[in-house]
């Protein structure tokens, strides 16, 4: 048999990355990766609104052009390869990433007369603005459609689909007029490069369109006309444009096109696989499967679990999504997550450097905290810096930080965000056993796994759980590949199915770090006391009344910056 | 008449300064400082334990000697002074600030064989480490004499007299075996200036006495036997060697030896004013009076009224204490605090200086906190890094941030914890007002008034008061030097009382700060959701569950950091 190698584009929130893989066993040949030239670490923002966070997509294509450039390049170096051994190209991308685009399927943000507005671009993931459309949609579920729920953990997020859309529709009618349809991103860049961008004819993921879209095969596909209208009918007219099935992982979005095989120096016609959301493949690229835990741990973090469709599974509350098909074929993706992990300890640096080097800071403080005891510092703090995702599904949530003394020092509080974000993750686990879906093994995946042995180490600590790591520090870009493998099947020296080829290119380092007894004893009741700031600040029912304080914060916020 | 001068000794945390002023109009002719050599910024502290803080009685001698040269060599360049037309002489202090002395009234710390022991030193105020004797003192008053607590607020605090003694028999009987007495600092300095420290004719002053050591010409003067020998029989022992009564800020000490009088380059025999504790000479250097409330605002604050002696007062839960004739001669001494202000900032500026120059993080910081607008950052402080003395009176409770978001800069925590002050201190207006002893003019005094505009500014908007700034920036020394001018007499060229004697020598600034309206009404709605944490995490009545939260953070802390 040939060698034969695929691609995986993984386009992330500060850059996008290609990798080239051997299909025989995932060993990555060469990887390249791009940030994006707009914004700040890539992301367009607001100075008057700090809900706002998006992306231009001349990025994604000028990016796409650069590092598949540079990933061919460098594999070059390696004389069993060549270009043309390439059998198959995935696309792994952030979600929910909407744009709008007109009837031939071009951007709004590549015409003229939209090319500098905010709201023609890319509404990327973290992009809060819509959280009152969020709220009126899970509002309006819970009364006329309350099956809508409790697929996607009782509330629809402000970071989803409908309510981005709708918030468009809102304040800038004119870019919502003139956009044909809104398309993901994940569906988008395969659609681009296989030359099916036409709206008409263009394919929606099972990921995005389940996890972000209300799409649900037991209500017909997208939410249901009625449902919408009773938002706005223009909703309905949008749904319209949308197909009346989505696909599954192990369909193709199409075959490269010759321009675009020429441009990108790819072999014309290889396979493109349907895109999906870099944390889903990410967990193929750890080796999710049934009772297998995938942290895909970066600047938020998103678990991942897959049940068997034939198992009968219970809704459970506060997940973000539970939708046929979305990670695996044939097993229900089930995902959860936190809206921020390494973006709360950059946040705090920001804090804590001062006018010196964040970096810098970074490593002191790093060196400070791992010297530190479970409970030493007597803090406690919520990471709720971006909101709660899971299991509160509460955007309008803060963070917090409980018991400073004149005594303690910054690495003190970092060490306190660490162990919230462990807690949080604890929250998480707990929700999936206490319904049934039990977790035997932790793989962890993603940045900061494997810069930071503390955090790993105060995770497996907190959940008492041991935690792995996967063996590629690229498993979205890796799960690409995959899905490249796979589209291009055993007939052309890719795999014919997901489990097959995960177990050929996927698996987990010898490193480990198991639960510390004593620390462990010592977080149980540090958790107790999570637990009960957790409730008291992001539940209704806690008894407290303290459920309103964070989102007065808000109220007065916003009111006083205008 | 000819002119005549008086000097003023104030001994703060960090620092003594010496002030030499006209008796006439209280002008400022010389000033010297001089900071404490032993400990860090004059605290000598205890790796491991946070709460001790301690001082060495040879700072406060050695200190004298330099402060007092430095001011008469100052004083000198004036051609119209001469040190022989010093008159008399006041000393302020930190309080409760207690050492151990034998009996001759040598501190045992300048003996050989404790001179390195921490015990043996003197207790700063703000000793932390007898917080469960000072509860347990609490909880014996509340069951055999519960009169004792309603003139102390209802809780005896830590930073106290009888709680720092009891704690040292505890944990280091050597010490309190060795002591024949424990006096204040406030008593021991002008005992020693006048020849008087042999403790048998020491004189107490009523300021310490009665705010500090449970002193109450109600149940005649320091605690009843009885009482103490529910804590422990020793105590009983101790309080043998204290006087009957305590003197009145308008008795002197005694007279200048002549000892002192050749080292210190001063007159002998003039007379030494009683000494009382800092703030409560600012208040008198600030101008106090009936409706007039004092704040003293520096590393911590002091709030301090007075009420005549012939109009009935009720007991007001939650202040610190109820003395008569502890700050006039005839008046009610009503003392209220924030056990942090200052100490707070200085906090703060540690964590977000990074590895920088925390006076650049402090300007830098004030810069971008002064252009924000109330509300607009979305966040709340409490304001407990050191505990909270008015009206919780509860040491055991620790600082808290609520509403941070990724966007949140260092600037905005800065102006937080500054309202988190105001907010404080409003709770402790509201609580005089509230047991109707009318506030009607506000003067702030202490370090940070003069520095901070910001700062000023907020509490005028948060109180809906004007504050005022007393004229004089050293209101410490010049209430000891007005009570120096008082020791002398009208015959010597002082005066026979306070009232007169503040009349000629105090005064305001013509700078005021005036409320906000706009900036008030924002501040108000702040200001219920401030007392909504203070409640739930500050009372165990508040019918929350989170009272408990600070605490058992405390104790894990203390538990594991062993």
């Amino acid at each position: 048999m040939n060698k034969t190698y695929t691609l995986g584009l993984d386009y992330g929130t500060g850059s996008v990355r290609a990798v080239i893989v051997a299909t025989a066993d995932g060993t990555q040949l060469a990887e390249s990766t791009w940030s994006y030239a707009h914004g700040v670490d890539g992301v367009i923002t607001d100075p008057k609104d700090s809900n706002v966070a998006r992306q231009h997509p001349e990025d994604y294509l000028e990016g796409m052009k650069i590092v598949i450039q540079g990933a061919l390049e460098k594999a070059g170096k390696n004389h069993s390869f060549s270009a043309d051994k390439i059998v198959g190209l995935g696309v792994d991308t952030t979600g929910s990433s909407p744009l709008p685009v007109d009837e031939m399927g071009i951007p709004l943000a590549f015409k003229e007369d939209f090319k500098d507005k905010l709201d023609a671009m890319v509404w990327l993931w973290k992009d809060h603005t819509s959280y009152a459309e969020a709220a009126a949609i899970t509002d309006t579920a819970s009364k006329i459609r309350p099956n809508y729920l409790t697929k996607i953990g009782g509330t629809h997020s402000s970071e989803w689909y409908w309510a981005k859309v709708w918030h468009c529709l809102k304040v800038n009618p004119e870019v919502f007029k003139a956009a044909y349809t809104w398309v993901e991103h994940a569906d988008w860049l395969p659609a681009v490069l296989t030359g099916n961008s036409n709206p008409k004819k263009m394919k929606r993921g099972v990921c995005t369109a389940g996890h972000k879209g209300l799409y649900h095969i037991e209500w017909g596909g997208y939410p249901e006309t009625e449902f919408l209208d009773q938002l706005d009918p223009e909703l309905s007219v949008l749904r319209a444009t949308l197909p009346e099935t989505a696909c599954s992982l192990d369909e193709k979005a199409g075959f490269l096109t010759s321009e675009w095989a020429a441009t990108l120096g790819l072999p014309m016609g290889i396979p493109v696989a349907i895109g999906a959301i870099d944390a889903h493949l990410g967990g193929v690229g750890a080796g999710i499967g049934e009772g297998v835990l995938v942290k895909n741990i970066g600047t938020s973090c998103c678990d991942m679990l897959v049940s068997p469709l034939d198992k009968v599974l219970p809704d459970i509350p506060g997940l973000c999504g539970i939708v046929p098909g979305s990670i695996l074929p044939g097993q229900y993706g089930l995902e959860a997550g936190q809206s921020a992990v390494g973006d709360i300890f950059n946040w705090f640096m920001n804090i804590a450097a001062g006018e010196g080097d964040k970096g810098e800071a970074f490593k002191r403080l790093t060196a400070e905290a791992e010297a530190l005891k479970p409970g030493q510092s007597g803090l406690i703090a919520l990471d709720w810096m971006n909101g709660n995702r899971t299991v509160l599904v509460d955007q309008r949530l803060t963070g917090l930080f409980i018991g400073m003394t004149l005594h303690t020092s910054a690495a003190e509080m970092y060490r306190a965000l660490i162990e919230a974000v462990a807690f949080g993750s604890r929250i998480i686990l707990e929700r999936f056993e206490e319904y049934g879906v039990k977790v035997d093994r932790v793989i962890n995946c993603g940045g900061i796994p494997y810069k930071s042995p503390m955090l790993m180490q105060i995770y497996a600590d907190v959940m008492g759980r041991t935690m792995e790591l996967s063996a590629s520090e690229q498993t979205a870009a890796l799960g690409s590949a995959v899905a490249g493998a796979v589209a291009a099947g055993s007939e052309n020296g890719g795999y014919d199915d997901f489990e097959t080829a995960m177990k050929a290119m996927t698996g987990t380092l010898a490193l480990t770090y198991i639960p510390n007894k004593k620390n462990k004893a010592v977080y149980d009741e540090l958790f107790g006391l999570y637990k009960e700031l957790h409730d008291a600040f992001g539940t209704e029912s806690s008894g407290s009344d303290l459920y309103g304080v964070m989102k007065l914060l808000l109220e007065i916020k916003e009111r006083t910056r205008n």
